[in-house]
């Protein structure tokens, strides 16, 4: 006989652009991913937030039931399973080890920490705790990039030589825009790079695997911006505008990266291309459906970049959707990495990307941001 | 004094494709689109289909409040304000008219009949009425095509000379696949050209106007397929495996129209472009968040074809959304029809596409038919 | 024992756009094809044109040996082996026809002619003559085209279904733009039909084969242009703007075709698209180095539109100039068919495309013609 | 009255791709490119190279003069104005040395020495023996590319932030392709970097400006290969396989870069994009014949990626071709290339680029080494 599918009680602290996208989600995902397939399903129980009116308009749109202003009394809470952490970086590491203690299971926004030292310490607090945790790099869940592992595993690239990603956008080119927390190395950790770079990081982990060093340069375009609310005054932009950087992987294999938010033309523009000796791969977000495949396996006069549209019954959580050729969008990536989790919650299996990605991540990061200031190759801490 | 947002309650004719994409929308519409802003919210009241355990199973999945099988009776309901019909073709004249009769606003998904004769008693039957009427040519409420509309307004296109669109898909190119209702003419009215083509014509009618006349030729190149329950048998196709056709509309435009389910390499691909004497647009469905402009007013060193990505907030819906750069998908179409209908019948205002349009429509298809068979340019009639 | 190369004098008629690139392809041609390989290679012998001083110049400019300023001199002239017809359409048939009469191979310009009596008439005395006769369809030998058919004939597309060409550019928007020859149905034959439609049509026999039946329709949008030379003066355009068309192949796939000189956005914008029941292929002349190629022997899961750089060793003409991956452009076409012409002339082979080919296009443009103007579906006579 | 136009007798050392497509260009230049409009024309007069036999064919196959062995003598003749260097790296120095002591001017393929001492050197030759001197950087002569020069030059990107260039082929992917002199530092001075990315730093610097410092790696991921000749033995690859770099331009934009002969899916692929305060511009080698413009001058609703087909009259060079929207090809860079040559030859001008940005080029490409090694950033030497 089968089970009733477990419901899993979420409680959110944050409830801005992330908060939208983690509460639509859990809105969604019954209709997509049956709770019995599933054998989870997520209860939108508490949402919290500092801002009382403006935490409970989103209570209210999202269908939240209850609301806390403080997170310490959410993650107490008796009716919470999971913490989903999707505010301000800076708020990741106390939030997360109060509900490792607490024994939750967590969810927290990606990058995970501001540092590695942080990043280290949620993890530490996660697995002595021993509650489930998973990092929301959400680009690792289109169906075409879940594909491209796929491809991978099968020989499709061979050895690795090249791997290239970028991630840029063009919001901060207005020198005029106020500064705001993802500006600031205090509350985000660092700019673009953490914001855009640690997504273009978890790729090239997920796709190559472990990077060993790297040099880089960082830059802050803009260095004072106006402050909010405080008409005539400007403060230090302390947090990179952009950061560029090569790295070796540990399979030998070259990379570069790139993270901006001064790239004109670009808007929410995540690619990766990674080449090998039996073929590449090349995914763009923008034409997020699709996946580029060049193979050296097919006949010399007919080889050429194969764009296979990645919206198949074949091709991963495209079944759930609509019939063979139907776009999906950038929300899908959070319906599916929550499908994902409530799969591995109901099965007691450790869900995946977890704090250990996370921090590998972040320990990335913080060599791009040594390298940056040695002006030398930095090798990347093991976590 | 503001007043509180009133409740549409809904009863849907149908639980396929059709009604898992409407059913989303209704679902997920709140979340995107406050009801204050609207006026009105959709409610999931009944929903009606013939298999009982089917109807159930979608009833509990997509979150509808009560089940009914047979749909006179859903059509009389009293706790039901607007009848959604998203069953096939030859159901939406008789539920349609009885709605009508009934006084209930309609939503009808397109093409909005079986035959010309139908779509007018339907066209009749709610005008007799006044009840509001919607028909579902959920196309025309990308951003990007609602752009397209802005764009031709402010007289990016000028005099328009060509048109062309397409509609093709690869489902029906394995002749084993099984008949179905979207292959019979009794049931469908005709096959890709109205299952497919109508899309095309409406977007054809939506930018630029009235079709006077055409041309065309249907074909079905599978002429038998296994019937679906009955193994070794087979029965004849009767619907269009594909259509071609030529128009000149009412304005002196040249059209040209596509519409196959034999056409490799496509997958879903709706596609038009239009040119005149001030510039060109274009669009492709499978790359629905742009949409490409070409303009003579550039100066002619730096002329070109401009792919514009409407997600910035000075686009037709985007804003209720994600920041800019983030891609929607197919089914975004849909919340944003169910957000326009929802705002005009809390305005009192007639939604629009409405059961002229899809009469307008029917009559394009009719003409192509009788085209198809006479071997002649014919008239489209008027409605 | 090799012989030594055999030198074919050429007499060109004709000087302007035409006479520049086929004068070009003929200078170029020992630098790729060496003339040991063709057995064969052209001597620019005469040139012909009735404006003298223009004429001239051409001669000095492309390297011609002499000048003639009446075509029945070049014609009889015994110091020529091969006649060149590149003069407007209403000089393609009595400089054929009398160049046969003298026993000359004959290359013409596309269109053959501008009437199907007319070609009738050139084929009749090219072959009673019994001399070479080729017709300039230079498109046929891009080395993607000729991948297309080499890969229809290993079997990438199976049978038939559809089969879309276009041939557009936007050189009449003007309205300004004075009258010419090629707008002028007398000299003509016809407008975009023949200048751009017929590489479309040839390209539909040379991939698809023989078309049965033909619907369309002409238009001609701006009615009158000014004299050339007559300040003030306008005169009625004769030739078609733009030409639409339908059609059924004795194969029974279907066909469309679009030719217009008024379509914003497109500069010299040739395409074509084939979808069969093994796969599909594509091919835009802007790139004119790839060929697109969708096959359903991919993998469900890896199938996709594949890009093929048609530049490599293994591909048709692409050794004789540069390493994999460096395009080529729009003359290489005539240098491709200057090469095949030489090498058929060098071993007595009948050139191809020839004029029966180049009446078979003719044939389906009078069918279209007729079309237009008895609005019905037409045959397309037998050659 | 005006002068006849000056023949420039050349003499060229070297006959393999570079030699083919350097005489191709002096072959045709005429036919695109009237002497005179330049006021001057190539001579095809003396061609050298080591192997008799072969050099000889390449003297008939492209139309040269005379044949010289040794290229001492080259240098050495009355009869020779320009010298032009396209043999293999190593001999660039002594014969451009040579030859500006001989007082010719001199044409040298990029990269312009093995070493930053060795193009110091043939700058300094050139500067005392007063001769004009140019680099083959051909890349800069396609129109899109100018075009993008002329897009700046208007403020079409304002303030540079990003720029990024990749060139990249898959020709060594096959570990059993034998050693050749590009392979080899000794001869080439190093691999993909000189080869291919000399390329994308002389396209920095026209388009940019001087870059300050450098970071970066270089690999040969194919240790060791067979020795040509030598059935079974092999030797180790000296030259880099693949390199990678940052850098920061002197005026505080940054860049990224790579160069690789193993890049399976790119074939002669060149690729840059600059970002900046007003918008950005890309191209790629494989689309050459057009430029993408970005501009945030465009109205916010309809701003996009616009791209410039560069074939009208009013782009650099395209008037001396076909008509707008022919494409133009890899050759033609050499045509353009030997017009600005000729042209400022006649006019007493200097041409450009010359071997100040030849050692320019070097000055980075010898950072980049320098950086590999240290695993540092490191400082660009002045020229």
């Amino acid at each position: 006989m089968t089970q009733s599918p477990r419901p899993i009680r979420i409680g959110m602290v944050g409830h801005g652009f992330m908060g939208k996208a983690h509460s639509h989600a859990f809105h969604d995902l019954p209709l997509f991913f049956p709770p019995d397939d599933l054998g989870a399903y997520p209860v939108l129980q508490v949402i919290c937030g500092r801002n009382e009116p403006a935490v409970r308009a989103a209570a209210a749109r999202y269908g939240w039931a209850h609301v806390e202003i403080d997170w310490r009394r959410l993650v107490e809470r008796d009716d919470v399973d999971l913490v989903d952490i999707v505010a301000s970086n800076d708020v990741h590491a106390p939030v997360a080890i109060a509900a490792a203690a607490a024994g939750k299971a967590i969810l927290c926004e990606k990058p995970l920490a501001r540092t590695l030292a942080e990043a280290r310490e949620m993890l530490g607090a996660a697995q002595a705790a021993g509650v489930p945790h998973m990092v929301g790099f959400n680009s690792r869940r289109y169906p075409a990039v879940q594909l491209a592992r796929r491809l991978i595993d099968e020989g499709a690239v061979g050895r690795v030589y090249h791997w290239r990603a970028q991630f840029f956008n063009e919001r901060f080119l207005d020198p005029e825009l106020p500064l705001a927390w993802r500006m600031q190395a205090e509350t985000a950790g660092s700019g673009a790079l953490g914001d855009l770079g640690s997504h273009a990081i978890d790729l090239a982990r997920f796709l190559v695997g472990d990077i060993a060093e790297v040099a880089g340069a960082t830059e802050v375009f803009v260095p004072e911006r106006p402050l909010p609310g405080r008409p005539g005054e400007r403060a230090p932009v302390t947090g990179d505008d952009a950061a560029i950087w090569l790295c070796r992987f540990a399979n030998g294999a070259l990379g570069t990266f790139e993270a901006s938010k001064l790239a004109a033309g670009h808007k929410t523009d995540l690619s990766f291309e990674v080449n090998g000796s039996a073929g590449a791969l090349r995914w763009h977000f923008q034409e997020l459906n699709s996946l580029e495949l060049y193979s050296r396996g097919d006949p010399p006069h007919a080889r050429g970049w194969r764009r296979i549209l990645a919206t198949e019954p074949e091709h991963p959580f495209a079944a759930a959707y609509w019939p063979a050729g139907h776009p999906l969008g950038y929300e899908h990536s959070f319906i599916n990495q929550a499908a994902d989790l409530c799969r591995a919650l109901a099965q007691g299996q450790p869900p995946s990307p977890d704090f250990v990605d996370g921090a590998a991540c972040q320990a990335v990061m913080d060599a791009v941001l040594r390298a940056a200031k040695s002006r030398r190759w930095e090798s990347v801490e093991a976590v």
